[in-house]
């Protein structure tokens, strides 16, 4: 029996901030609004509603209930993507990344062991985040950090990010990759579809520039997640693949291996939604390679009854992988011996 | 033993066609530039080349010396995507339109049997659309036509196309769609991953459109086939799912079923390039709604030795079912039982 899990993809945001326009003294930051007991809105400068949100969003003691009931030993912590702010002024989303970091740290200090956390940078500017960075790794001891699929739309082959990926393997940090600003996403405005099909194929861009850009072979040591199971790259290897074979003019100008050559390389969360789809996962990047993920707290997050993982009949050995081991490798926190989340 | 092979996804193009920017009196359109025996380039106004072909894209009889190799007894023929022309004056497109047909028909009257016809319609004018869709499918016998993915960035839900479909629907058109004008292709810009990972999620978003937009509820007796296994639906089908579920207020303003209620409503090709993603979208859309394809001539294509269809060992049940029963119910040529299974 596995004895505890590590929850790699759940999300936390502060109860609340400063008003973010009034202190950069320019618009489109989120604010919150709490209009109800345990019920708050993510509020747009305009006035639109981003997303509401519960207390499960915010509050740490809500939110260790909810791991009790799932039997979640362990949640590593991150923030919501449209608070990245990378659009912001850098020197503005480096003291905003402060503040959300600061605020992630003392959740994790207040209750040890539950909750570990992914730090947030300003990826717009390569000295600001890898300042940013590493704080979080040496002074607020994160394991690492989540990153966009993209930078203002720059995707993450784009040189200019060279830099921190070097100082990301240097420090040993994780690095956590989610979906967010989707490609397209002009023509994904009705039914939920940026989230449904914008951030699979996000994703599969993130994986496709890491491989196809040479980051994976500039940086061999770095360790990333990319989130959603890896998105729709899984499934459409086989076309990646082909097209590097059929068009090496165009797919290797940076003289990197077969994409075949770089799963195993990355680690993906477990969200698929779908039993079928989780075990094709498992069959393509290796069950060495899952790491047990929720995306908590959101209504696109497996977790409670319907987790899809549990409907899966996993040998021992590969559910003690998927819920505890893999996190730990990927995280950098097993470097000799195995570490039992729940025998802390 | 399967006798023979329908490949319902093979490209044609004529082998010249007049000046259109002159004809028409503004740029816009590809010309054909043949530089040497048996090579020609596809070539924008400024002098650009979209791509390179050899005189199996445009000479039959070179295509049939494959199709005896790899054994295709019958190819369905359509034009390639980039020749649409719907951000044409309609008038243009509808004359363009009838070219192209016109070129399409008399290779199929040459050779019987061996090639069927997909036409193209002017889709940005849904009266001129209608016209020539009648015209294909009455006058040249067509068993269907081929349109893009979006019509210059309107999806495919857009109800300036329900007549369109309609019409089809009550002519026993059947459509085939083909992912163009990718979603998001100003990030996908190198590494061919406009192809390779925009066109993965192009047809995702034009199931969606169907399913979500109701266009299945409206059209029930509609035949539809989606190029690509269907794209990155298959292996999404879980989140799109969930997402249903979790967001109605969202996925389901236009009171449809839940996404999966539409799987078996469709038709795909078994182009995945993967032994394992074709048996996943086997089991996923069912071996009845999996037909054979190739992308002929084109460098991502799936023929010959390499043939992915070819490594899997398919019960011979199946293997006609995928080679020719699919394809003759998809195109209306075996109308003995209900195509549409009973959604209501």
């Amino acid at each position: 029996m596995v004895s505890g899990k590590i929850d790699i993809h759940a999300h936390l945001i502060p109860p609340e901030w400063p008003d973010l326009k009034s202190r950069f003294g320019y618009g489109g930051f989120l604010r919150m609004e709490h209009y109800a007991p345990g019920r708050a809105r993510m509020v747009r400068d305009d006035g639109s509603v981003f997303r509401e949100v519960g207390e499960n969003a915010w509050n740490p003691e809500r939110v260790l209930e909810d791991m009790e009931r799932y039997g979640i030993t362990t949640m590593v912590l991150s923030t919501v993507p449209v608070l990245f702010s990378y659009w912001a002024r850098p020197e503005d989303c480096y003291e905003w990344s402060q503040f959300l970091n600061d605020h992630l740290a003392q959740v994790v200090a207040l209750y040890p062991g539950r909750f570990w956390g992914f730090g947030t940078v300003p990826l717009q500017d390569t000295d600001y985040a890898i300042r940013e960075l590493e704080r979080c790794i040496r002074e607020l001891h994160f394991p690492g950090v989540e990153i966009g699929s993209n930078v203002n739309g720059k995707n993450l082959d784009d040189p200019s990010l060279f830099p921190f990926y070097e100082a990301a393997q240097e420090l040993g940090a994780a690095l956590f990759v989610h979906p967010w600003e989707m490609l397209g996403r002009e023509r994904l405005q009705r039914y939920f579809l940026e989230w449904l099909v914008g951030m699979p194929a996000e994703t599969a861009l993130a994986i496709c520039s890491f491989i196809f850009g040479g980051v994976f072979e500039r940086f061999p040591h770095l360790r990333v997640l990319f989130a959603h199971g890896g998105g729709s790259f899984p499934f459409t290897l086989g076309r990646i693949a082909k097209g590097y074979q059929a068009r090496p003019d165009l797919c290797n100008v940076n003289e990197v291996a077969p994409p075949q050559a770089y799963v195993g390389r990355f680690w993906v969360d477990s969200i698929t939604h779908d039993v079928r789809a989780l075990r094709f996962l498992l069959e393509t990047v290796g069950p060495e390679r899952v790491v047990y993920g929720t995306d908590y707290p959101f209504p696109l997050g497996d977790f409670g009854d319907s987790s899809v993982i549990s409907q899966l009949e996993l040998p021992e050995e590969i559910a003690e992988r998927i819920f505890v081991r893999n996190a730990l490798e990927f995280l950098g926190l097993q470097t000799t011996e195995p570490v039992a989340p729940s025998l802390q």
